[in-house]
């Protein structure tokens, strides 16, 4: 098999795709402003509320708590930082609308495009740890041309959990080797060529601004090895 | 809840967005001008093929089947008819390209115009017995501009199992309330209903030919009742 087979290309979208760090920053910053908080600092609040986030899957992983939707975990991680950075005025309104800041993120410059080509000859699809309502609100808002969303709610599952990129390899009716997963995160296709898929790494060593302590490069021979999604478009031949 | 709650709207797709009877016969045609069959008619043949969809449905969504792909009951079928119609010295590469004819049908013409149109303030999708790669291969081929899909194989159910509706919406994380189904058959409006969607009837009275028993009209008062999906857009605002 080599990547001339694959017909369908999935990707990592938080981090990936698009960039959370910025985004989540500049709406905890628009709040802040608004409640007469000076001085605040989005950046720091957008790397805390992201640090609960592989936590909070990996108890759902392990299988120490049952299937737990991606917005509880964004909640739960959000009351606990908001005491800290001096926004426990807000309101059950305010606080379920600066959750929903995830469904909103928006994609790096080079996604979209690289998408588009993209689409003309493969199937694309996110296969995330967000929820249905999240991906598909934000490809809306964004014009990200998902041909259909993989979401984790579909799964029941949180990547790496082998389940998640089996079932959609199933979902798919393809051979593993059909479908190539692109992601930021070495450790993201790692557990996607163990399941026999087909691995493009794109490197985002911005990501997580000065919390990155890994994923600045690649750490292994993926089968695309590239810096934006137009790479991965470029690679592909399309 | 009215309609004015309404924030995604999903699709029945076979006979509804498509007109797989047209679509059907011309592949069929095409395959027995090839074999040079003479005087062969491609409507028959689609109807007949057709004929074995709900029965071979009904075991799965009664118990009697365990899960089986939408794929596969349509490969029963043509096993079935391909006899009588003298197509029996198809080999099997053959049959599988005419068993994925189901993955290339064709919208009926106000399909892709209405959806556009929708798609501007709803989440649409398919809420469809087909399986993933039917309902997105058809879209990308066809240029149906789903935000996402909903396939069978997702649900591992076939409608009208009350479990499709309840797993969309579930999904969807919002309130049935929060959700249209858009159909061209009355019982998928009525399964729909009682899991409290709101609805919106597609009158398509030549869906089956001379085959149609039914579904000549709405008979219920459904939110709305149309003949086109442009008619659900106009009906909806956008």
């Amino acid at each position: 098999m080599s990547i001339n087979n694959v017909k369908a290309i999935v990707f990592d979208t938080f981090g990936t795709i698009t960039d959370w760090r910025s985004s989540i920053a500049r709406e905890a910053e628009i709040v802040a402003r608004k409640k007469g908080i000076e001085g605040f600092d989005g950046e720091p609040f957008a790397r805390a509320w992201r640090a609960g986030y592989r936590p909070g899957m990996a108890k759902v992983i392990s299988g120490e708590r049952e299937w737990t939707p991606i917005d509880v975990i964004h909640r739960e991680r959000l009351e606990e930082i908001l005491p800290e950075f001096g926004l426990d005025m807000l309101n059950e309104e305010e606080r379920d609308h600066l959750n929903r800041a995830w469904h909103r993120i928006n994609p790096w410059p080079d996604s979209v495009p690289g998408l588009i080509r993209l689409k003309k000859k493969f199937l694309i699809a996110p296969l995330s740890n967000g929820s249905l309502a999240l991906l598909a609100g934000m490809a809306k808002r964004a014009g990200i041309p998902w041909d259909f969303v993989f979401s984790s709610d579909m799964h029941k599952a949180y990547k790496r959990d082998p389940h998640v990129y089996r079932n959609a390899v199933a979902l798919l009716g393809m051979e593993p080797g059909e479908v190539m997963m692109g992601a930021a995160h070495n450790d993201d296709l790692e557990a996607a060529r163990e399941q026999g898929l087909r691995t493009a790494y794109i490197n985002r060593p911005t990501e997580y601004g000065v919390d990155q302590k890994k994923d600045f490069e690649a750490t292994s021979d993926w089968d695309i090895i590239v810096d934006s999604v137009e790479g991965v478009a470029g690679a592909m031949g399309v």
